[in-house]
């Protein structure tokens, strides 16, 4: 941490501090020592809670941050309570069931989605004096349109939401919620519609995306993977590296500057399937390419074609929100913090 | 009812009966017999069921028309289970706290605004094998700007929602989970966009629009009144009994043609409040108007500026939705059906 920065150590809470996405933001975190946002004020961390409903790991390197690991249902009574009761001056909400696994288990989605959603920021507006920013992620999931229909290229920002799935309708609501608990000043809140996260590490999730990671993850290590649509199909991502990005500077923006719209499409990279394979063949070489086997499954590709393309992000930019250049970087950011920089 | 109606007679549910659309709707129900609407299917009911927190009226001319008053909260555990356990062929989405009393009491509009919607929904959804017909009643109040930003005149069907009310988020939110549970199979909703209704009847309510209806039908009736606002206020209005009409016709169309967006933007009279106050001098002359007195409210003036203008409802007209034809005709419906015909 630099010197000079401004007011005390704080507490971050980190919601779905298990999954993906927390476990980046929780490693960055430490690295930092603190939440360090270029063209940002940066806060030093001297303690971060970590929840999720399976258990999140402590990292072994957390220096002088103080760490707490909580294994706790947001939408179980009294725990959003237990967890706010620090008074963390952020609070990243990032616990959610993926698109996939809400389309599957409809209550289950509600539940972790809406009410888990609903729980925190009801738990925040009960204490009182106290208006933390909450940095919520939301998904370009809130947009959909009903195949034949399209979205346009790219979706304007106050384009409304028809989502074609109850993960897209959960977090837009997370998305009014946020809004009218910022409005009425029982808390700071500031969205982010995330890309797809490509290339996403591990094993796939339930998510109806997971192909556009496993065409590239897959090959990348030396294993098979599966394409279920066409080449052409054109998505929008981001690299887990920007992801982290966007959250550390959400978390540090001046609100004032969101006016009454709280949420924001975040940029991203808009590719196309093909695109996607000639940035693995720059990077991996042909072998890489080869390994990737066309196989139609018509249900992935009517969800996927009811999401946006491209999301027009002019106003995020504007507020200092970057995404990765190229597709080859996302290649590469994934060659350099998952497989140590070896191919194969 | 004429002969020849298609299908049995149904069960009809009326949620926020007591309210002035659902009075108005009881009404109009029982002197037709059924659900009748100009070119769409007609539908003889049987039985009605009037549920609200506070006691539905029991119309003395029932006729053949069976009526169940239920004085019960739908936020409360199992109200809505025995309410939907009828099986009512149509249910009609009423109840809600105004946007003034949702402002005022942020508890309870989410109470009975989200809860309760969200607890009819699901009582549906736990029923098997049965689809009703919901007709839900939303607001012009889902769109908004933060002054000074205007809305677009008129405000496209397609535009975020961004409410400057809590009322606003919840109707948002109302209208969100309509179309998932309809696209999921649970039930077949129809949310309808209500233009502010002007003339009120009866008493003020908690509604920050209640003076559009105020200064006319205090006047009509001898008395004076209080214009908050500048007279180039422009604004969107259906009379009570358009609204009706509404009702019934998004009860009778056929779903198929709506497609996955569920809720449509209603038609309605867009007028400035001086074009309020020539109609009113057309129909019941100067000394009326001279009953106006002006009294600037900054609050209200200011909640009224992050409201909508005009709605383009071009989507809704298409699907045989009709509006009323001018002001006068606005001034002329309260006068026959609230005043017996009589001015002063």
């Amino acid at each position: 941490m630099s010197a000079g920065t401004a007011g005390a150590a704080a507490t971050v809470l980190v919601t779905g501090a298990a999954g993906l996405i927390g476990r980046k933001l929780t490693a960055r975190l430490l690295a930092d020592g603190g939440l360090v946002d270029a063209g940002s004020a940066e806060l030093p961390v001297r303690r971060l809670v970590l929840a999720d409903v399976v258990a999140p790991e402590v990292p072994a390197d957390a220096g002088s941050v103080e760490i707490a690991s909580v294994t706790a249902d947001l939408a179980e009574p009294g725990v959003a309570e237990r967890l706010v009761a620090e008074r963390p001056a952020v609070v990243f909400h990032l616990a959610a069931v993926v698109s996939g696994g809400a389309e599957a288990d409809f209550e289950l989605g509600y539940r972790v989605n809406l009410d888990g959603t609903r729980a925190l920021l009801e738990a925040i507006r009960a204490v009182p004096d106290w208006t933390p920013r909450v940095v919520f992620s939301s998904s370009i999931a809130v947009f959909g349109a009903a195949p034949p229909d399209r979205l346009p290229n790219p979706v304007p920002d106050d384009l409304a939401h028809t989502p074609m799935t109850s993960y897209g309708v959960q977090k837009s609501i997370g998305e009014l919620l946020l809004a009218d608990y910022t409005r009425r000043g029982f808390l700071d809140g500031v969205g982010i519609r995330l890309p797809t996260i490509c290339i996403r590490p591990g094993a796939p999730n339930a998510a109806a995306s997971g192909f556009f990671s496993s065409i590239l993850r897959e090959p990348l290590s030396g294993r098979e993977a599966v394409l279920p649509t066409s080449t052409d199909v054109r998505h929008w991502f981001a690299s887990p590296r920007s992801a982290v990005g966007f959250l550390l500077h959400a978390a540090t923006l001046d609100g004032a500057r969101l006016g009454a719209t709280r949420t924001l499409s975040m940029p991203g990279l808009s590719a196309t399937v093909g695109e996607e394979i000639e940035a693995l063949r720059r990077v991996a070489g042909d072998d890489a390419v080869a390994l990737i086997r066309h196989q139609p499954d018509p249900e992935i590709a009517r969800i996927v074609e009811s999401w946006a393309p491209a999301l027009d992000a002019s106003r995020a930019e504007a507020l200092g929100f970057v995404a990765d250049a190229s597709f080859d970087d996302i290649v590469r950011v994934h060659v350099e913090d998952e497989l140590g920089g070896r191919i194969g």
